[in-house]
């Protein structure tokens, strides 16, 4: 029995190795096209920003050690430029020549290819993808040679990371993002204080922008964007999304979708006995059913093994999960994660949900290092069940997703995480920790006994409702929503008449700064047959989805005090 | 409608809270006994070590700050000393003298006092407990004196904060514990790396000791233990285990179980009106169905939350979760955590069961700062029900224990773990994270792929089997099992006769470092028809289970390299 892997990064050495483990007698051969098998391709960044100082720390097994290990025959430098699924052979393309290879079960993890826009001049020698060693080695070759200016277009995970590497080794380096803001994926509420770090880096973000040409010049080319601005950089990096590497499989008959190959549960693909994992492989999302491709290690990972399972186990093997898309990026002294489904996502899918936002501290207040994680969760409008959850904070932001990711994989509703038994000891959580209060304001808002309003209706409220600020008179002194009543929530019981007064047949809208004594005052004054409600997040979150428009009307109209 | 509460701190506070969120009419008032209400007990110890330098500081809330948000009626130095639960009224000391309070709804949140074993000469005024903000104060008081030398009586999680807070402010410290190991709940595998960070920390650990008496002295007293030493001590720190505080309400003939009192799944007691929540009542464990109190701060806090909305919201309260028993603790730079069932309970309660030893990085090796994290995993021996997890480690502890606490509490088998989706950058994790590996190992030893043997078992191992040792030749250097057969495992497939030869008959019990050498190892064997095992969590759990013993035997006959 002959395995023939294509693609030793990843998913394709997961299934091989574990291919071995489960059948001594197997011959296993990984076939490469790169230079490298098994390479950490996620710390290329770190070896640019100097983090991971020599090259060979991401080399994480060579062809030797596996052969050595695990009786791989792991093979470089091998390009499979076709497959014949009839008579189950691959062609490979090495600097000898083309061969046939004959297999009798072939997986496929060819893995995807940085996508290239059409932008004139991107095929100058300046511009470098990030997506193996050897660009790793050449663009901090060129730090080392004395780059000063860098540009990185697209500001997403490996964007970012790029940039604050560059950054770190001292160059002035601008982000051009063509979407509204950076990490697209991740709501405005993360984003923001993103942005903010990425600014107190030095980094300058031009998001809403997009490169329209590279032009080339000795010292240093010039990169033009479409807000007619011409920024100079000696590196260029181009990091705007990746696509599936499948042409050659698609050319053989093995059916694929948008570009991305299609499977089954057990990673099998159209044509019998060949499985497919990883970056070039169609997935189904596990929050709204959508269909495409999730480029990401640790589903590739844990799915090239299952599909060795299928293939040495048959009958007996898991399925492959759908993936939550779970990711994470640190930017400068903060921590961004991601689990399940974003708005964009929910609202293209058409999926009635409610979004809670909380600010709550990674441990308790009272402790010393305390630090707010700003949270966003969405859950089923109807259910409670857990959709997708966002954080970004400095410290316990990756903990904090794990766990809503283990909930959200476990089909977990939000007032589920109420009964979490979480770990607690003053530098660790609180006694309610913030994934406990995520299940607490969850199940107030499914139940009615707490009605939010959002900072995506301010305008609305604005025109329509008497907006009721419950902070103290410190806090609102340096300004307060136009037209706002100010009121402090330890006051609000005895002053609900002059509330009620100034009413005149409107709604209240409350709001704090970061939507607890908010929720207090709203419960005051719906026992009180007020018609009102919480500002989700409070302040905190209205400055993170408005940005500078909260900014200029939080300070522009200073309340007396 | 007077709901009244007594003990103000956690369960107590957390329900009357609750309770004005959801009644802006009740009448909510608080008898707590002691002067504080809401203080931070948790943080106690942080301020003898200076951590929290204000005792201020653990203050969260006053009598005033709660009548001002939550119009509470709170009063410290009010101790109830009775219920007629007939007339619904509690007698209350005070200073005054003894007053009754009618009540419509009761909840009793009394929590637990310190359990003083029978020593003679505990009362000398140089012992206290770590229960109260004035005992923090009088021993930082104590040490502010220049107290040189103490003496901490119990090596559970607040013991062990007290030794370490001790140790911070240059004492020198012994801690004395009756059980085998320090933080008794915790298996011998994580704590003996904590005993070890002791020692670095300067502190010295008695364990299997008990003190028989404390001497009184004018400098000093002296603490005589069971095995005849006599430790100086200006300061001594009882920390012995606590004991529900509830004479008065078994008097009343409300009914408990062990001095603990016995609440249905909403908290209710057995007398109508009356509920009880936090470190006074019993518990059923979610895992062993052992009735027990729990005294820990989060599930009392979340418990009254749910009290309240049971008194309030009749039939549509969420029962009370079967607490975890999830804790965790600092010492030094390590953190130890548990949830679940240990080794001691599983065996008690009947419960079959296999153990899994897992010793992963927190985040990729190739990363800088990477740390291992030692795991102990048990799992139902047919189901692969996840029962208990504990860990130790310097970073990420506390992620992978609450991760491990969410699966628990959803009710996730072992090999469910392989498809959690875990935020996965070369900061935070690896694509196949700690907790991904448990799954696959899990499921390995589930579906017979991979089979064990323990350090538990190592008598009968070297009586009757072929010890391999599958390390390099370097890590043999220092020592191997006697006996033992060295065959690095990349040479194993080419030496399988030689293992066959020494063989005689014997099963082969495989070791390397941490089990995962040997694991291939055993693939390898039991594909060749041999009988073989693995080690389970390789030399680094030998070692800690078996402590100096194993040292002496890896290190008395290096091997011929």
């Amino acid at each position: 029995m002959r395995l023939v892997v294509v693609g030793g990064v990843a998913g394709g050495m997961s299934c091989a190795a574990r291919a071995r483990r489960l059948d001594e007698s197997a011959e296993i051969v990984v076939l490469e096209r790169g230079e490298h098998v098994s390479f950490a391709s996620c710390g290329l960044p770190y070896h640019v920003g100097g983090e991971i100082e020599e090259a060979d720390g991401l080399l994480v097994q060579t062809p030797e050690s596996l052969r050595a290990s695990l009786r791989l025959d792991v093979r470089p430098g091998h390009d499979v430029r076709g497959v014949d699924t009839e008579r189950r052979v691959v062609t490979v393309r090495t600097a000898a020549g083309e061969q046939e290879l004959a297999y009798d079960a072939l997986v496929l993890a060819p893995g995807a290819r940085a996508v290239r826009p059409p932008v004139p001049g991107l095929d100058s020698p300046r511009v470098r993808t990030l997506r193996t060693v050897a660009d790793a080695v050449a663009l901090r070759t060129g730090v080392d040679a004395g780059a000063r200016r860098a540009v990185v277009l697209g500001a997403g995970f490996i964007g970012l990371e790029a940039a604050e590497a560059l950054a770190h080794r001292g160059l002035q380096v601008t982000v051009v993002e063509r979407a509204g803001h950076v990490l697209p994926p991740l709501e405005d509420e993360i984003a923001r204080p993103v942005t903010e770090e990425l600014a107190r880096l030095g980094v300058d973000v031009r998001a809403g922008t997009a490169a329209t040409a590279v032009e080339a010049g000795t010292d240093h080319d010039v990169v033009v964007l479409s807000d007619g601005s011409r920024v100079p950089a000696h590196l260029v990096v181009l990091s705007a999304g990746v696509r599936p590497d499948t042409e050659a499989f698609e050319a053989a008959g093995i059916v694929c979708e948008r570009g991305a190959i299609v499977v089954d549960e057990h990673g099998r693909t159209s044509a019998p006995g060949v499985w497919a994992v990883g970056d070039a492989v169609v997935s189904t999302d596990a929050v709204t059913g959508v269909r495409r491709p999730v480029p990401l290690a640790g589903p590739a990972n844990r799915a090239g093994r299952l599909v060795a399972d299928d293939i040495l186990r048959p009958g007996s093997a898991r399925p492959l999960p759908a993936p939550l898309g779970t990711a994470v990026v640190r930017v400068g002294a903060l921590t961004a994660a991601t689990t399940g489904a974003n708005r964009a996502a929910l609202d293209a899918a058409q999926v009635p949900y409610r979004t809670l936002h909380l600010h709550p501290n990674q441990h308790v207040g009272w402790f010393p290092g305390a630090a707010q994680i700003h949270l966003v969760v969405h859950v089923g409008a109807q259910d409670g069940r857990l959709l997708g959850a966002q954080a970004v904070g400095t410290d316990g932001v990756d903990k904090r997703i794990d766990v809503l990711a283990t909930a959200l994989r476990a089909g977990l509703a939000v007032d589920d995480l109420i009964d979490l038994d979480l770990a607690y000891s003053p530098p660790y959580g609180q006694a309610k920790d913030a994934v406990n209060l995520v299940g607490m304001v969850g199940a107030n808002v499914l139940d009615g006994t707490l009605r939010l309003w959002y900072a995506q209706d301010l305008d609305a409220v604005l025109d329509s409702a008497l907006v009721l600020d419950v902070r103290t008179a410190a806090e609102v002194a340096t300004g307060m929503l136009p037209g706002a009543l100010h009121v402090p929530h330890t006051q609000l019981r005895a002053r609900l008449d002059e509330v009620r007064a100034a009413v005149a047949g409107r709604p209240v809208r409350v709001l704090c700064a970061s939507g607890v004594r908010s929720a207090i005052a709203h419960r005051v004054l719906a026992q009180a047959g007020v018609d009102s409600a919480s500002l989700s997040g409070g302040v905190l979150t209205l400055r993170a989805v408005l940005g500078e428009r909260a900014d200029a009307m939080l300070t522009a109209a200073p309340a007396l005090v």
